[in-house]
Parts: C-alpha cells; sequence; structure tokens
C-alpha cells in the first residue's frame, strides 16, 4: 500500500499521502479537490482506500441540478475497496470482526439500528441516517464519499467482503444498482412467485439489467423495455427473452403491448410483475397497465423530482394490483447482491458495464462520459495516478 | 317454512308459492318481479330462503347507470337466508355437508377452484366466475341475487353459518361490506403489524366504519376521515379515537393533516395503514399522501368509473409507500367476518347499520331511500308480505 498511516493520541490518525475527496459545490462548476491528512476514527469506523468507485444515475441527477442537495459534498455510492484502518469494534455485515486488508463494498446508508423504522426493518430510512455520497462536508467527517482516494465508514455501515476474483468493475455497482435491484425482486416475491412468473423490467439502465439477470437466475420469463435499441441489445444478454421499444406506438408489435400480445400467443402467461426501473412517468403507466389480475408494480426508478402519473383506482382495485416504491435497501440485500454478482458474472456480463475508467483528478471528465450515455457505467479508479 | 318443495324426477325442484326475484333492466325503470316456480339443483347447489338483504353501494350505482351492467339481472349480494333445499355435494366453507335448516351467509363469488386464479389466491378473479347480484339472468340460473325470495348458491360458494343469535340487519351485509372490510385489513396487515399501529380510514360507510372496528379490536389507533358530520359521529362509537372532515381546508385542524398533527403532539405515531373506502379521487390522493415511511394504502372504494389521481412516483419511493388494491375477498375473510360480528356486535354498533326495511314488492322504494343516505345501509325483507 501506498499510505502510510501512524496513530496518534487516542483515535486520531495521520495519513500520508493525504487522502483526497472530491468535493462538489455546485452544477456547472468542476470539483475541487479536499486534502484530508487527519482523520478521526470511531471504534465501529474503517478506513477505506478505494479502488473503484462507479457514477451512478443519481450522482449525474445531482450533477446537473436535478436534485437538490447539501453542498459542499463528496459524491459517489458505489464502489469497492480494501480496509486500511478499523477501529476496534468494526464488523463486517455478518457480525465478524473486520480485518485489515478486507476487499468490501459497503451500504450506501449507515444507520443506528435501534429506532423505530431501523426496528421495522427500514434502516434505509434510520432515523439518524448518513449516506455515503450524499451527506454535506462537515469538520470530522469529510471522507463521506467515493470519488475520493479515501472513504471513512462509520458505525452501523453494512459492510461486505468481496472475493478477490471478482473484477472492481463488477463489484463497485454493488451497493447501489445491484442491492436495490436485489430489493426491488424482493419487494415482488413478497407478493408473486417469481419462479415462473413473467416479469416486465422497464429501463435497461444498470438496476434494470441487474433485475433482468436475477429474475431470470430465479426462473422467470423476462421482458425488457427501453427505448435504446442498443440497451434493448444488452438486455438480451441479460437474460431477457423479449425486450420492447417503450416509444413504439401501442399499436404496434415492438411495443410493450405488442410483445407481451406475441408472447401470450406462444403460451407465456400475463406479466405478474414490473419493475420500473427507467423513471420515465410513461413507463410508470405503461407498467402498471402491464400487470395481471394479482400483480405487483415495483417502483424504483422515479428517485428524481418529476411530473405526477395519473393512475386509475378502479383499475387497481378490480385487478387487485399492488404498487410499491421501494428506495435503497436493507444489509442483506447487499449480501445477497455480492453473492448474485459471484455467480452470475459467469453468465452474465456484468464486467461490460463500466465502458471506460478515469482518474480521480479526471472527475468532472468522467463524469461528462457518463452522462453522455455512451456507457452503462463510468469508473474512477483514485489510485490510478500514484500507481502510474 | 311457507313453502312446499316437491322433488320431480332427477335434480328438478317445483316450489310452491313460486320464488321470486325482482328483474332489473336499466336506469330509470322499475324493477320486474319475476316468478321461478322451478329450478334444477346441481349436486354442489343449494337453495335459500332470503330473511334479509341489503342494498350496498355498488347496487346504488348500478341502478344509477353509474356502473355497466348485463342485464336483465337479480341485484343484490348482501344477504342472509336459510337452506331449504341442497344438492348432496353442497358444503360449508369449512367442508363439512350443509344441512337444511342451516342459517348462512354466501361469498360474492363462486369460483371453481382449479384455475391459475384459484390456485394463486385469488377466488375472486377465477376464470369462470359468477357473482351474485351481478349476472345477467340466464335460463336456470334467475335466482341469481339477493332481491328474491330464494337465491340458488352454486358449487364453488362460500357458504358460512351465522349464529341463530345474530340479527338478520347485522348478519346479510357480512358477505359484502364486512368480508371486503377484513379482506383490507388482511392487506395491510402483511405489510404493516395492526396491533399500535394508526390507521387512517377514508369513508364511513359500511366497509369504513367495518374496517374502524376491525382495526380497533386488534389494537390499532383507528382515525376516520368522512365530510359528513353524522358519520364521524358514528364513526366515533365504531371505535375511531379521532374523526377528520376531508372537505375541511388542509391548513385547518379539522382537515385529516389537522387532526394527525394534534394526535402527533399526544403521542401518536404517524400512520402507517390507511384504507380508503370512500372511492373519492380526492380521498384516494389523501391517503396516499398520509402514510408515513414504509406505510400502506389499502384501496377499496373506487368500484365504479371516476377520474384518475395523480400519484407522485418519487413520493412513493422515497417513502418506501405500498399502494394496494383489493376487490372482493377470499372465502377466509368471510368466515372472519361473521366471527368478527359475532364477537364485536356486543360492543359496537353493528345493529344501526341498516336503518329502515322494506318488502319486496317496495324494492323501488328502498333504493330510493338508501340513494337519500339517510341509513348506512336499507333492508329487503322478502318473506315479510307473506308473513304479514
Amino acid at each position: 500500500m501506498p499510505h502510510t498511516l501512524r496513530r496518534l493520541d487516542g483515535r486520531a490518525l495521520l495519513v500520508d499521502p493525504a487522502p483526497v475527496a472530491m468535493v462538489w459545490n455546485e452544477p456547472g462548476r468542476p470539483h475541487d479537490a479536499l486534502a484530508v491528512p487527519g482523520l478521526t476514527l470511531g471504534p465501529g469506523d474503517a478506513l477505506i482506500e478505494v479502488e473503484l468507485a462507479t457514477v451512478c444515475g443519481s450522482d449525474l441527477h445531482t450533477v446537473r441540478g436535478d436534485r437538490s442537495a447539501e453542498t459542499p459534498l463528496v459524491l459517489g455510492h458505489e464502489a469497492v475497496g480494501r480496509v486500511v484502518a478499523a477501529g476496534e469494534r468494526a464488523v463486517r455485515s455478518d457480525g465478524t470482526r473486520l480485518e485489515l486488508g478486507d476487499r468490501v463494498v459497503w451500504s450506501v446508508t449507515a444507520s443506528c439500528g435501534s429506532c423505530d423504522r431501523c426496528a421495522r426493518g427500514l434502516p434505509q430510512k434510520c432515523r439518524t441516517l448518513a449516506k455515503y455520497g450524499h451527506a454535506r462536508i462537515v469538520r470530522g467527517w469529510e471522507l463521506s464519499g467515493g470519488f475520493a482516494t479515501h472513504v471513512q465508514l462509520r458505525e452501523g455501515t453494512a459492510i461486505v467482503p468481496v472475493g478477490e476474483a471478482l473484477p472492481a468493475s463488477v463489484a463497485a455497482p454493488a451497493s447501489c444498482a445491484t442491492a436495490t435491484a436485489v430489493a426491488a425482486l424482493d419487494a415482488a416475491a413478497g407478493r408473486v412467485p417469481l419462479a415462473g412468473a413473467t416479469v416486465v423490467v422497464a429501463g435497461a439502465g444498470m438496476v434494470g439489467l441487474s433485475v433482468a439477470a436475477l429474475a431470470d437466475d430465479v426462473g422467470a420469463t423476462v421482458v425488457v423495455s427501453d427505448p435504446d435499441p442498443g440497451r434493448r441489445a444488452f438486455a438480451l444478454r441479460f437474460g431477457a427473452v423479449a425486450v420492447a421499444d417503450p416509444s413504439a406506438p401501442t399499436e404496434s408489435d415492438a411495443s410493450l403491448r405488442g410483445v407481451l400480445d406475441r408472447l401470450s400467443r406462444s403460451g407465456v402467461d400475463a406479466p405478474l410483475v414490473a419493475v420500473e426501473a427507467s423513471g420515465s412517468p410513461a413507463a410508470v403507466r405503461q407498467a402498471i397497465d402491464a400487470v395481471d389480475v394479482g400483480g405487483v408494480v415495483v417502483l424504483v426508478g422515479s428517485v428524481f423530482p418529476g411530473p405526477d402519473v395519473a393512475i386509475s383506482p378502479e383499475s387497481l382495485i378490480r385487478r387487485l394490483v399492488t404498487v410499491q416504491g421501494v428506495h435503497n435497501y436493507a444489509p442483506h440485500h447487499l449480501e445477497e447482491a455480492v453473492a448474485a454478482l459471484h455467480r452470475l458474472r459467469r453468465t452474465r456480463p456484468f464486467d461490460e458495464f463500466v465502458g471506460a475508467t478515469f482518474s480521480l483528478a479526471e472527475l468532472d471528465t468522467a463524469i461528462e462520459a457518463a452522462a453522455s450515455g455512451a456507457h452503462v457505467r463510468v469508473g474512477i479508479a483514485p489510485q490510478r495516478r500514484r500507481h502510474a
């Protein structure tokens, strides 16, 4: 490891060379590099040297100003890295002691574990929640996002080890896109057995493609809808048996309705599950209309302000349809996401999500590349320049 | 019993005096009386002499022309009666043999028990569904609704005995309003433990008031919202700790928001459950807005065409809210409804729902009385004239 760590009195830690975090202030302004030479590790905290962070769609929404954020902040909440320092009470999500050198991913959220929401199984909505890559910088927790050489993990974070053989580009998005995909399917599976069910996925971004692969893996018949032909082609490699174009006229064969009608003629059941992962209001409506009697629609894509969607209460009632919002996930979803990635990367091209990788100094360029839509994900390798 | 039954060859049955069903044809036209002297009972069928039928809100919607119906038909799907003839395979919902003289209520739906939807626990959406009080008259099943001296129950109907001491006015609505209320709370309980939860009920009609009593019975804190002061007063007697006026300005103390804020200041949790039983689009929106993070909104009221409701997908996602449509119910819900009525009628004024009772010949007058809104329910006692 290229860094030397020196413990001062108590819990203070001096790192040399100093960790660097990229600070975002406002739309249109380049990131500022912030050096954080000293930090204080709590007994449940850990310091992670970031191997790779990936740029999530919600980072782009923030940078564009499409969602409000308290600034200055360090963005980035999809990352993989290695433990370089740990408090004496720092643990993995399974409760075992966190070891120096562990290669890990970690939950987007850090939760108290004892408030009413944590008790109700909603740690992602903890009353004293902290979120990586979303928090305004405060003195003592500057290393709070993935777009940095190091991240300081806090007690209450689900820290999940990943195998050395798992490519960093596959592991990094686990803590957001993959775990959210697991949570979305978990919500659906609470109402409808997925094995043998037809599952519609709207949006072939990272979450949607992960949902496709996971649903196919448990025996569902997967149909993916996305306006981009390249994404549709990708979806077929992630387990979709058919793809639809949501921008095609409803009566056309290429529309979701057309594709489902064609599948129905060859004996495929009507969908009982729809996962809306695009955030498009029209797709939300299509997803609600697509499911059969007793079906469930999981909404995960609309995580930025957008227009309301008109729904028919009567139609929901007569079809006994459930519409369920899912945001972030619980620790076990991240554990399942990591396990799934180890398993599915052999059969599904999870290693093709990251289309380009940049150094930390190139973060603004990387975000532009991510915004271009040319890649599902763009990576940031914070150690790259030093290693070069 | 005032009727004599004579078995002809095979399964044919002659009843004297002839059963009479009231046939509805179209809005604005009075009912026609249809005499049905002979009928054929299948091996799983039963003939019921109706003791009391009640006029449901959905009967009113049909009579007004607010919902489409294939006519001519016999309305009425809330009733209690006595078994006067039964096929050799006719059974109660618990599988025991149906006995002559059993006093019973029965499900709105008759299901095959073997199609994919029955197998998925949705018998109310059976592929070969028959519904009492909703089916166009066909030769051989003229006695298909409760507004008649007799109803012919078909195999696949959940037939549930009721105690002799249960007033007919309490028993009759079990098969629609009470069982639907049980199903609505069952849907909510699948996501949120009701004991200790705050439950908002929109609409203090028969379903809403039943939900209030049932939720209070299992330890929930119940708040009922209804624009009618009389209904609000009634709701307090059905277990509501507070009532709100949905037509009051949002910022007023009388609004749902105002009432919930006041309760919050005295330590009552934010609602985790809202049951929308009014069918008002504004109330659907209020119910969705009312629930806290992780909450569930059960829609049961919007069973007639109405305007769409604008929802925010982002708000559902960030609050992890579930919106679930419930229509009709499964057999066990009717069994639970009957058990609950036996128990709760001692503490809750279920015997005040039926505010007036008419003879079968007065059906059109009865429906006018029901439409006036002066009573929660209006009763039809089909044997009354003969008994008088």
